[in-house]
């Protein structure tokens, strides 16, 4: 049994080493929405599609889509997904894995000439990362039915409209309205990701179930002291501007340190004015980035920050620019899929880990029309978006069992006729 | 006798303004060693001093040298001197008023005839902030008879070198070796400057001693930790360099803050390597400053610092780089001298305020042949090499009556033959 999971997983691993030849350049993998890199590794994604026997179309937004049909015509549609753009200089993994996954998935229900009591749309999304035009979920949110037309006429960095971009691919934006799969058809949506961070790998336990996606608020701050000669003025009667920012950079810590397991708060950009090494910082800008799957603990996370921050910088004499530049609420994930796939994660004899996933996903628009989950499987050290991302065949293999499962568990939720 | 003071005091002002008119640009002042700026406003310097009724010299290094002798041949040199080089975009004071207060001390002498129990010299240095050659002191050097030759053939930004810049500036370099004044010929150096920090400007009071300038040690720090996602990567599992940095920061504001009064530490520069608001800081690289006048202080602050840091970097599972990269002793201003100046000081009507001079300064070379002592003056809000540099005239005044009265105790001091 243990054979059979490890040689649908080496597969795998030979489409995704084969997908991720396909770039944009050298050095790591660059896949971004619509270029010649992309559409060759779409039509390649495709072609094993067709060879699986599933007939395939491209939508109005690019997304590449094929459905295995139930018996019953009025049966509801459940989604596998993920998506197969990339960052630049990405991993091999981030997307393509859930989409092949799917793939084989669908394999074994056609070879195995399963008959299903509902439709499943094996979709491979053209836009997660949001690199080219700045907006993400571009795929996804054609298909929950929320893509705003606004967005045909943004540019990219060279001038190209996203309209333009679209006649280019050759897929037909007129068509997006109704590529939107009704809000009734839905049974629901699962999508299969890597973890992106180091739980799993520290824990060695394969795969995790997702409870919630983080919302996100994002601040630029700046502190404004008084630039002076680190020679000449007393340390009692400075406006360090860099003490006050490092005194924030430690509240943000300890705040997410000691308020709850979902909140993480990071401060990744931090760049003093006229910096020397003999002269007191006047001024100091850095970024917030909070995230929390709990919107009220977010909400109060930003508010306390806030007036910890205002209170650092009134005790230093020190100005205070805030602003909230960035806001996305928390989405939670459908309880109902998620106890199948509990009972799945166990029924394959691993331990139960429940996580919340502080990166986006797909599953954030669909979350608005429809139950959908996720599960994340380990990968290497937790690194992601990096040439370094990798998943072992071990992981892989034991993943496929609990997706096995999983559908399986969803086909007894639903009575046949 | 106010009005007297005042008088000069507006006399030097004026002048400090015409000097403060000669620059390599039109914002701020800028005449760095050995330009077209630097000769024309040394030349008028020059005419000045003429004008006093002093014969005037130009020595090997450029510096502008002039005597008011004794009656008595074989008595000893007192030196009043300053440095008349800026750094880049700075003030009008830094520098050009010590020279011209000692120019005005001379004036008067000569005006009312006084007989000297030993020899003045007036040196205007021509380099002191080492803005071209990064070396500083190179003036004041040259007198205490501590130039390393080897300097000549360092090159400037633009390859010139400073034998080059010499011959353009037509001094000779061959003479450096005959200008220093031998050690037997000391009495003493005295030199007046605005304090460039907040203290006599926050307290009100005119001038202040100096008892010690105090030593440097520079640092430079890389921390290295573990970049990863902003949303995926929990706040147990992190090694952020940045918030590794950010306690560093802290614990060196604090050691200076509780270990006494003249050690001062400084984090000017703090940089990101690959900084992106999503991202957890991986690697920070920063720079220390530290300051003392007491040498056993500095080394023992150096010593804690090291010691803390490397406790932060391991208990946050961060690497750390620590690098000594520059340091000078502490220089103990002449007690003797001091003794004097704070008589001077106090007879003038003022509270004696003793400073230690966290900047360095021509004091500093000359100490080791001489006596030597400096007076600090107030300025505006302790601003320095900027533009918003400035000095009230009341303030001038208080200094130039307070510098009389140190000479006239000086002179009480040598018995006359």
């Amino acid at each position: 049994m243990q054979q059979h999971y490890t040689t649908r997983a080496e597969r795998i691993m030979q489409r995704i080493q084969q997908l991720a030849a396909i770039s944009e350049d050298v050095e790591g993998v660059t896949r971004t929405f619509g270029t010649p890199a992309f559409l060759s590794g779409r039509a390649l994604v495709r072609s094993w599609l067709e060879a699986a026997g599933l007939a395939t179309r491209v939508d109005g937004i690019g997304n590449l889509r094929a459905r295995l049909l139930s018996a019953n015509p009025a049966a509801k549609t459940f989604v596998l997904a993920s998506h197969i753009d990339t960052v630049v200089n990405a991993g091999k993994f981030d997307g393509p894995l859930g989409v092949l996954m799917a793939l084989d998935l669908l394999e074994q229900l056609i070879a195995k000439q399963v008959v299903l009591p509902f439709h499943i749309e094996l979709i491979a999304f053209s836009d997660e990362e949001g690199v080219r035009f700045h907006t993400t979920y571009l795929g996804s949110k054609v298909v929950a039915g929320s893509f705003d037309h606004a967005w045909l006429t943004r540019p990219d960095a060279g001038g190209v409209t996203l309209a333009h971009a679209l006649e280019i691919m050759e897929a037909d934006a007129a068509q997006i309205a109704a590529d939107a799969i009704p809000a009734d058809d839905w049974l629901g949506y699962f999508e299969m990701h890597i973890e992106q961070g180091p739980v799993l790998w520290e824990r060695e336990i394969p795969v995790a179930l997702v409870t919630a996606i983080a919302g996100q608020m994002r601040v630029e701050l700046t502190f404004r002291g008084m630039a002076g000669h680190a020679g000449t003025v007393p340390m009692a009667m400075r406006q360090d501007a860099l003490c006050a920012a490092a005194e924030f950079v430690l509240i943000a810590e300890q705040f997410a340190l000691t308020h709850g397991q979902g909140l993480v708060a990071t401060v990744g950009k931090l760049s003093l004015s006229h910096a020397a090494s003999n002269v007191i910082p006047g001024e100091v800008t850095c970024s917030l980035d909070l995230r929390s799957p709990d919107a009220a603990q977010l909400a109060a996370a930003y508010d306390a920050l806030q007036t910890y921050t205002e209170a650092i910088a009134g005790q230093r004499n020190v100005a205070l620019d805030w602003t909230l530049i960035q806001q996305t609420a928390p989405v939670d994930c459908a309880a109902s899929l998620n106890d199948l796939l509990a009972e799945a994660i166990a029924d394959a004899g691993h331990e139960v880990v429940a996580l919340v996933s502080g990166a986006g996903h797909d599953a954030v628009p669909i979350s608005a029309v429809a139950p959908a989950t996720m599960m994340f499987i380990r990968c290497y050290k937790g690194i992601s978006h990096n040439p370094l991302e990798n998943v072992e065949l071990a992981d892989m293999a034991a993943a496929l069992e609990v997706a096995d499962r999983f559908l399986h568990l969803i086909r007894l939720q639903i009575p046949t006729r």
